[in-house]
């Protein structure tokens, strides 16, 4: 996530570069043609290439739009993962009876669920980190996750099958189990979210629409101006032509934020966050540290 | 779904090809009226087509939108068949006592519940393949399916009838019975959402208004134009009118996102997901590899 | 539902004749009164009809996204009497005990359910169809029902009353009383949801505003053009207010989507695929045939 | 609500006359500042008001849409009521044992019901009648309700405590009455929504800007006419003002539903329809009949 | 929250001077290098400044959008928090016994609660007002809750173990437990969503993006103008830049309403309503009054 911080101009530079230098040169090559071709007086109403950049705003709007929507619903479910963690453990700590093992126990499930948070976020990046797993359980239960396909669903599971001994212990009663249960559902919910969102490309076709459009504006533009102004094409062309693409990009960025870039959705960060609230409930003695960004955005 | 990789421009072009070519048609004709009727002196304002431009512009914006809900909501629908695949076999893990035949039991829903993945993707494409019955139920089961009308659900009748006997012999109590039977429910739900999308015609009317709109463009265009240029009317109204029959096909693509098409919803792929999933989670000897897309797109 | 074969022309002529006629006459008026007066000229820049046109066109963009909200609601609270029916029928097959009386009794919802969902058709539609009723009741039931005010609701009250009687009987649980009445609730809901998508008129001003600003551009487009080219503006007032008020009228029928038009929700289609469906899970020996449309749209 | 009979004119006109006569005024003056300073030859190109108009036009549709939203949503809670009522009604009807008093217990929750339903309709437009508490409740309990102040919440507490006497009396079970505390709640949160609406002050500054651009387009106009056309500004600048304002002033009227006037949600209408529904399910003998709106709208 | 009266005007220009001064300056810079450079006679269409004035626009009307959602979810997300309030009171006045202590048990949460609202609101704003806890809770209590990172957090755990307490004692059954514990969970799903909207910033590229076509439309005005109207571009530009900036800024102040700005969701107002809403249930002699706003805002 960008924080309020100064972004760097090279930032957005870096992300257009290519493209730019496309529209560039294919103006270059349009002014040329019409040279060449001695299409000096073919002359074009500017009210066309209006009319297209109408359009691809209109593209870039509904564009923009609909990236906003998956970034924001991917934030929706992280806060969801937050509220649900927090009632998860409270649920726990409200519905375990008293008993010399009570307080073990809960601090059992804060800490596989730590793992869980960390996990999942790094699930969703497609890299696991160790750490995130052997920072909170034992190697055993480590090494048993490692070997599943899904490791944040595996963690899941594994909570519930530690509600389900406790139920057959008789530690929980029958409608409280099916209410934990419940829990476990709701972060099942947010995590096939995260993954719906990460493995849906979004309609590739859009991107297509943009770049005829974009080309068409290119390609029409020169035949707009009288013949002594055709050097006023090619920087017009980049200029607005870079804008729009400029917009077009940003709206990638932020359909996709599981890709460990600095417009993602913050999972570490609030996984951290989660770890904080936990571990305060819970009463632990040691609570890390909120962690502390060092440049112009959070991960 | 269309993956991040190349798409042939043919997939592009086979799509508008024939309405282009009506409208390429229709230029000709235009001009041709122009000329053989003497009308060299009618001039229009350009703003005229412009103006139409804007409304077509605004109508592709709204059907942009409302297709792409829908081919979201298919994909919304779809994942939470993900989500509840994996809640619900979590629960029957959760919830079956111990005994000699626990594990076979949570197999036999396993089983029945890919076959019911599988075959809803089919029954939504609208053919059933065999295979996706024969590979998971016994000989007896799949011919009492295939006999049924709406083979889904069927299946989904199959898994209460199974709770209900195992309700009946007292190894599930009257709360865990009720809530897997609301599990069942939100499979219902995401079917009866699927067939939603799959049997309701996206209002016809709009796709006439583009068209009225797009030939009024046609038709006023080429009296914008001085008489001397008017050889550049039919490549402009090609070129314009193409572009934006070229996003309303692709809105049409989206809209109809179980038919088979490379802009489907991967029905099929996402079906393999939850096999290798809820395999996993019974603890399955032969778990399937993912199947990996050859071409641009998945199904 | 229109479905996707040929629709008449005249489907769409006859909506608009009215309304283009008014705008053609009234654009006659305007032309005429510019000559009478002697106002040859008094040039208005095109500009300013361009303006009128884009806010006419921003204007039917709102209006038709939340008529296509309105329409998609009622199809999507009948595609929820869908899966709640089915869930419906699901529920009692897995809740009622073994017994001599549990077929009868499951038939005698599937009945009632089915009379409902045709009755609430009907009454959406403004006019009961008698068969509806009697097809699936008994005589001294439909004559209780026909003197309620709101039948669909007095159908739903039976089936509270009949699920009652099984309760004090001992067949039903607690729980499981609660869970069908919670069904129940859901029927509520979906009914509920119709009535007031039928109830409510939409906001009447937007049509207002829309008739103000087509006559508007319809009075200030004549001013625009050279004295010489008076006979453009009739053709084009006419044609493109024609195209404005088309979209409109679209508009206005998918907002009201329970008139027993050819663009209505198609309730009894859907009511007669429930038919199928519960018919089919309740094991009937006789199960209707689906109803085959036989004009371009199905009701 | 505004009902589909003949509205008449002055309703749109009163709305708007202050504002229009301001703008008529405004336009006066800058065309008289333009010629008293002898701004004759400056002329700014009709592109410039355009593109404000344009910028005003969205402004309207975000206005428009967001007003309409809040329109409906409000109209959304008032379907839930109904929708709330009947099921609660029917809970009650299913939950009640057989006894002597089961009818006459019915009853009391049906009267103070439809008492609730027309004092919340009240209290959201901000006077009490007074003849709504005592058509349904004694004396006693009207005056208990008439002290508290927010009089519809402390009739569902007067439900509540109703509810919690049968519980304790043994007439409810815990599961019953746990159920029947949710539907109050549903009647808490619909509640809830209404005052959330009323209570929320729309963003102010949109109307603000609204009029700066407004005043910024009959700004700049007068200067894009040669002036020899200085009589065409005026009534131009206040017809499309006024045309904006109109559509403006909709919105403001949608976005408050509950102040009493014809473009209000019709709460008193549908309180009457809740108590002919509850008083026909409760078997009365009197059961009211439907008013009829006697005007161009319902409230 | 802006209330309906007269705000100053100097809010407004409070917000955009320092940007406005910017335009300014840019616009002077470019207008001296296109006379001190010689481009006379290099003449851009307006039709390029219009369209870059239309792609801010609806760059305009995408961000007023989303900033608008993230108002309106803080809104509702403390509409909630009143719903969910009133019902939590409801609810325990329903479930818990008769009995000496049952008063003082209703009013212990009932005071905690009132503590919850308002520190909640403190804690969004970022600064805890000691004052909020000492005047609902005991020293011991407040000094507890004052060590806890996530103050509001441990108040609900709080409410969580009083509850767990009487759960124990057997003055509520294991169901009702259970559905005080969902009350809880929804009052940590406002509170998530609140803390969600608090710390997530809008994607920052947005403003980035506004900032480049205003500025490309402050460089591109000047050469659209005839050499002798130079003196009309800086004005123009200020002024049309400075509206745009303007509608920005309002969508800055709307999109973070919790930061102690006339334009925030009124947190305090609303903690005030649940207060007195909370004490009438329970019966206190001493209800507080309803805060009146002093200015033309309420926080």
């Amino acid at each position: 996530m960008l924080l309020n911080r100064r972004i760097p101009l090279l930032f957005f530079v870096r992300e257009i570069r290519r493209e730019a230098l496309l529209v560039f040169l294919f103006a270059n090559v349009v002014v040329l043609v019409k040279f060449s071709l001695g299409l000096w007086t073919l002359t074009i109403p500017i009210a066309i290439p209006t009319l297209l950049g109408t359009c691809i705003s209109l593209l870039l709007a509904f564009r923009t739009n609909q990236s906003y929507d998956r970034w924001w619903e991917a934030r929706i479910a992280w806060g969801a993962i937050v509220n649900d963690s927090r009632s998860f453990i409270r649920q726990l700590i409200m519905y375990l009876p008293d008993g010399p093992d009570r307080h073990d126990l809960v601090r059992s499930f804060v800490n596989r669920h730590c793992a869980w948070c960390y996990v999942l976020g790094d699930a969703l990046r497609g890299h696991i980190i160790p750490d995130h797993l052997t920072n909170f359980l034992s190697p055993a239960a480590t090494k048993r996750i490692m070997e599943s396909d899904n490791k944040p669903n595996a963690l899941l599971l594994a909570h519930g099958e530690s509600i389900r001994r406790l139920y057959a212990e008789g530690q929980l009663t029958d409608y409280q189990m099916v209410q934990l249960s419940d829990t476990l559902t709701k972060f099942t919910d947010s995590m096939g979210r995260c993954e719906r969102i990460k493995n849906t490309v979004f309609p590739r076709t859009y991107t297509f629409h943009m770049q005829v459009f974009i080309y068409l504006f290119a390609a029409v533009l020169p035949f707009c101006f009288d013949a002594d102004m055709y050097y006023l094409d090619v920087p017009l062309v980049t200029l607005i032509g870079s804008a729009f693409i400029l917009i077009e990009k940003s709206a990638i960025q932020l359909q996709d934020p599981f890709e460990g870039r600095p417009t993602d959705t913050p999972v570490t960060t609030i996984a951290n966050t989660i770890e904080i609230n936990l571990k305060t409930m819970a009463s632990y003695e040691a609570i890390p540290k909120k962690a502390d960004a060092l440049t112009y955005y959070s991960l």
